[in-house]
């Protein structure tokens, strides 16, 4: 993955849908936007580390199992 | 660890000491600045992804290996 943006995206969307939540539940749960969210999930945002942590918390996972992905281990 | 920022700065520190090079070697080998690499340990700084991704980088350590730690598991 060459993007860091990209694979955070990805990842987001990827256990958003393991948690089985909308974009739009995810976006509440977080206290950000639903348009914010979306933008995440394309890799178009240099997220900080509190919003990466807002979102992990509306995930129900930590920021360590967050970043436990092939794609990050490179 | 209730900031996640200092949880952060306090773990760059870690890598950074075990890497054994100063604060301004961190910030040459990420191309940042030296003062900013000493707000980010102090845990002033809302960091984003990228430049995580460049901090990793010079420390020789990939995201996943970054947030391997007790304190990014709550």
């Amino acid at each position: 993955m060459n993007d860091v943006r990209i694979a955070l995206g990805l990842r987001i969307k990827q256990l958003r849908n393991e948690e089985g939540i909308s974009q739009e539940e995810l976006a509440n749960r977080a206290e950000l936007d639903r348009t914010y969210i979306t933008s995440v999930e394309k890799g178009r945002r240099n997220i900080s580390i509190l919003n990466i942590e807002k979102i992990c918390n509306a995930l129900n996972v930590s920021l360590k199992q967050f970043f436990d992905s092939e794609e990050f281990d490179v």
